[in-house]
């Protein structure tokens, strides 16, 4: 069964590709109904795809950004200043996800434990990068899998999957591991307002593996939670503080929320390096807002009136308290989350 | 005040029209882009017209509905029982609203009363059916103001105003005349997938009034309450039970859910002829479950890959208890709900 999976995982969907010298990004905001490719040989180009959303989820970034780096170097070479200030403007791409800066910091300590900057040294470093992301992937889906029970209705946000992160997904990942061992026997994917990735790309991912599913609207979920449908929401995280408060897309809380008050349980599934512990907790974390035109673009309305306004956060804070268990490729931890002793505790 | 407002209502958006013996419609669906305005001289088209959206909301559906009887009426030149055919396609283009069946069997029982197709007679009854819905809005305003306290924060969801109704509208209305009386400080809409009633109508009906708001998706509700923003979440009804069971647009009972957890009061604003004092409780409501390709067409996705499917309810049930006040024409009603005694109950 692991080895299949391992098969499986490895030719699966691959959004990010570092070949032939050139970072290669599969442009997520023409899927699903077009499949380009981004061929990304600058930092602009990539600080570009990262804040436009060409690449998105917050372990994809990250890798993104390795590669990033690489290329940055390339043309820097050898000033050290030069490109230091390239990573902070990588850095500053987006503000939500901690993947992105811990994977910048990882390039940089990279460099400076080399004493120089080496092209071909740090392409090792990011391929390391990705490679633990995909090792991560596997390793969350067997575990998180692990804590559902047989024939479990899910519910699970945006998109998690392998468009997100370097290899099977976060929360996605789980789920896809769960159905084969029979343990989620029906999925539902919140579509995910504004950019749609769960009616965009977790459908599509799904449909590729065969997996049956029902897109909903978000504010479909009391009512599906409430006729029994639903016992897991399974969502991914973009930053998680040590208290296990969550920073995730927008909705998530709400999901959670209503979890709570249908007795629904709430899953995170995020790498370790999406957890941010100097935070104590999630009151700091900067919540991104773009621009309030993207409501109705990303609807399809490209004429927006004169006078209308919106609120755009994309992210939103789930406070650790209404969270179940949280997955890392350690384990499953459960309440109270304690990742400093770096523990994963038994189910309660 | 009053006699102002009154004005300005006379004068307001009007989206729908019978005139030189023709039923007009202001086709919604093509809102905020473009204003283009329907001719009905037939049934058929009425039938449409309702099933496809072009006129949505409750009472909105109801009085056109009213209209369609009478071209109907016309078209049958005195042969009650295919009107009364007819009468059974008006009533079964949309499920879920009360105001459909119940204007219908208004119109039936005036025909009945004069027995026969008198259109004139059907006329002055479908106009007295949509008078009544203008003046049953403005009271419904008045006494929903009254319950807000001074500099209220209010998030609304989907479309309740002029477009949905015969005059200011329900929910919508109350915010308006509440803003005027400086008891809103902030209003927020929610979006209203899948039809995005709330981006589109709702936002040019409060720009046209130069009222600010700012729209968010129905994920970013969590987030808006945690911070403190809203006071009472205000909606609009499509079907309410003698308890107090509302079925509403979808995501209604996921923003009830919500601001009964973090504190918020939820008020639901709509005519008495939305009360089925037939149903004990919302349990037997039927709710309408559209195409699940509406997700994404709605969306601005018009080729929807093989094997995407969704489940697409488009109205919601919300428990009584989680509602706060139910403000009718006669008055605010508070729990429990007595509607069937028709007495308005003090604030608690």
């Amino acid at each position: 069964m692991n080895m299949k999976m391992r098969e499986e995982g490895d030719r699966g969907i691959r959004a990010i590709k570092f070949e032939d010298d050139v970072l290669r990004l599969l442009d997520q905001r023409l899927l699903p109904e077009r499949e380009h490719w981004l061929t990304i040989e600058h930092l602009d180009a990539a600080v570009a795809a990262i804040r436009d959303l060409a690449v998105r989820g917050a372990p994809a970034i990250g890798i993104a950004a390795a590669y990033a780096a690489v290329l940055a170097a390339r043309d820097r070479k050898g000033d050290f200043e030069a490109w230091s200030a390239d990573l902070r403007r990588l850095e500053h791409a987006r503000p939500t996800a901690v993947n992105l800066s811990w994977a910048v910091a990882r390039m940089r300590r990279s460099a400076e434990r080399s004493g120089g900057l080496d092209p071909d040294r740090l392409l090792a470093q990011a391929r390391a990068i990705h490679a633990e992301d995909i090792a991560a992937n596997r390793a969350m889906a067997r575990a998180g899998a692990a804590v559902l029970e047989a024939r479990s209705g899910v519910l699970t946000h945006c998109n998690t999957g392998a468009l997100a992160t370097g290899g099977i997904g976060t929360a996605l990942g789980v789920i896809v591991e769960a159905w084969r061992q029979r343990r989620v026997a029906r999925v539902y994917a919140a579509e995910a307002r504004p950019w749609l990735q769960g009616s965009r790309l977790t459908a599509r991912e799904l449909a590729q593996l065969g997996i049956p599913f029902r897109v909903i609207v978000t504010g479909a979920a009391a009512s599906l939670m409430a006729a029994g449908e639903v016992d897991w929401v399974i969502t991914g995280a973009d930053r998680i503080a040590a208290n296990g408060d969550v920073a995730n897309k927008i909705g998530t809380c709400t999901l959670a929320v209503l979890a709570r008050h249908y007795g629904v349980r709430m899953m995170v599934v995020a790498a370790s390096s999406s957890v941010d512990s100097s935070l104590a907790c999630g009151a700091e974390i900067v919540i991104e807002e773009r621009a309030p035109d993207e409501i109705w673009r990303a609807a399809g309305i490209e004429t927006v009136p004169v006078g209308f306004d919106a609120l755009n956060p994309v992210f939103d804070l789930t406070p650790g308290r209404l969270i179940d268990c949280i997955v890392t490729e350690r384990g499953a931890h459960f309440p109270p989350f304690d990742f400093a002793g770096g523990g994963v505790r038994e189910s309660p």
